[in-house]
């Protein structure tokens, strides 16, 4: 049994993953200031509730953190610029201080946004991205590239067991059904027979990774013994481990869209197109050869059944 | 005359920028905190010197705050990586909240160096730039960078007057002969006979501007009307003001040895070549349209010009 905490918690990827990691008996803790976090995400799960703002410092002794504190959706991290960035800055370095106090072991989430608007295709972790500083989405994506500089730093000065985990598009259940994610936008205008809003032409491409997988892959990272992942990572010139996780599968947003329609055919939605929004990243897509190399992961649930769990819990929440 | 506070004033910039104010009759206060700044560059010059980190917050009335405080070469930037890091970013985070505070007008340094291994060239200011986020150079690059995004994001939340400067290589008196930039170096390798270091084969390219042109075009940026400055910049997409300033001539480092020997006749010094350090930008070129269209400035100091004043500065060190 370990002492786990979870920053960011009660979001989407942290309730999921809250979920697993007490089905394995550990000691879950949750910290959050439920800025996007929902309670719902906790209700009846038997957590430890730390009700803060990681930014403001992270107490306790742990075995290992997962850091997953910041707004990740563009109306969200969009709505205070400035509290994305103090958040993803000062929390990973509140977290990088507790994990050098107790020595705990770290996994970050990062983020494909990293990579931008990616001039390579699919992105490996070596694309050193194409991201622009002073955009509407630069608030979230320099603030996490910088928070990965900081993992870095960290471990290079102290020793700091940090692991970087890039997350490209996730859904499933938990998903904040008001944060403007493609698949629960189009779940739930399907659900409502509202119209399902694409933007551009819809044939921008994404990869959809069904939340059972990323956790998965979580636990496969944060178990991985340090000298391997060294052995691994030092070769290729990197003083952290890096990975991403996403599912290579690539569809285009229409295809989303009328896969979600297939699903729940007694919608009477239909397909509707708006302009895209600045900065809108086109083409994002992981290669996962190295996740796959260093822990032997993949992941395994198609999009059609990803699809039917996540629209069974929209489906019960409404 | 204006109340003007120069962060980082006691290094190379800021003791040129210092001279300039002075001359033209203002009130100027230093902020250092002497990590690279040297007190050599202040001896006798009438300035009010407020010691202390500029992460620490930025005390007094200012009309005017430039702002230069970093390490910005890679020996001194690499030395302590997340004082590097921290200082970008609680650095500027501090200005912009005393600029907020007395209503000051801020130019803020940024760096070429956002511009990482550029797959542009020469680079405009709409490059979005090529930068590792976990190698060596990132704590500057990284660090510079959500610096700038700092800058936007504050501008838009409060209306705080803060306007980017991104320099290219700049050289000349006052340089700080211990910090490892490729000009000093020339210099210093040939007044002392010594070998000159060349990394690679020489070939990679720098724009070389002398440091009276970038003043020039600092106090042109700082005087430059709001509304003007919007009514250039708003259509182009952008919610903050970002000016590239260098000099787009471009020399060889090759070429640069061999104009430092040319000054330097009675040197013995000889080329000696080294292996490329990891992340080295392979080529550096400011596009300087938007600086030219918008403030009429460009440089005029041509380099064999500016050398000279150089090398007689570093003569009379010696």
């Amino acid at each position: 049994m370990k002492r786990i905490l979870i920053t960011g918690g009660a979001g989407f990827i942290g309730a999921n993953l809250a979920r697993r990691l007490l089905a394995e008996g550990h000691a879950v803790t949750i910290l959050d200031n439920f800025y996007t976090g929902r309670r719902d995400n906790l209700a009846g799960l038997g957590v430890t509730l730390l009700e803060r703002d990681v930014r403001d410092g992270v107490p306790g002794e742990w075995d290992w953190i997962f850091d997953l504190a910041c707004p990740a959706s563009p109306p969200h991290y969009q709505r205070d610029p400035l509290f994305t960035l103090t958040t993803s800055i000062d929390g990973i370095r509140a977290v990088l201080e507790a994990a050098q106090r107790c020595g705990a072991r770290v996994l970050h989430a990062s983020t494909s946004e990293v990579y931008g608007d990616p001039l390579v295709h699919p992105q490996p972790e070596t694309d050193w991205g194409h991201v622009n500083t002073v955009g509407i989405r630069s608030c979230y994506d320099e603030g996490k590239r910088v928070a990965e500089t900081f993992a870095l730093e960290h471990r290079r000065a102290y020793g700091t067991d940090v692991r970087l985990v890039r997350i490209f598009n996730t859904y499933g259940p938990h998903m904040d059904p008001a944060d403007g994610r493609v698949v629960s936008n189009f779940i739930l205008q399907a659900l409502r027979d509202e119209p399902i809003t694409l933007y551009g032409d819809g044939s921008q491409t994404r990869s959809f990774q069904f939340v059972d997988d990323l956790v998965e892959g979580f636990l496969a990272y944060i178990q991985a013994d340090p000298a391997a992942l060294d052995a691994f990572f030092a070769p290729k010139g990197y003083a952290i481990p890096v990975l991403n996780m996403g599912n290579p599968g690539e569809f285009t947003v229409r295809q989303l869209a009328e896969e979600v329609l297939r699903q729940i055919p007694t919608s009477r939605s239909e397909l509707v197109f708006r302009p895209l929004p600045g900065d809108d990243p086109k083409r994002r897509k992981p290669d996962i050869a190295w996740a796959s190399e260093c822990l032997g992961w993949r992941p395994t649930i198609p999009l059609a059944q990803g699809l039917a769990k996540t629209i069974a819990y929209f489906r019960a929440l409404a």
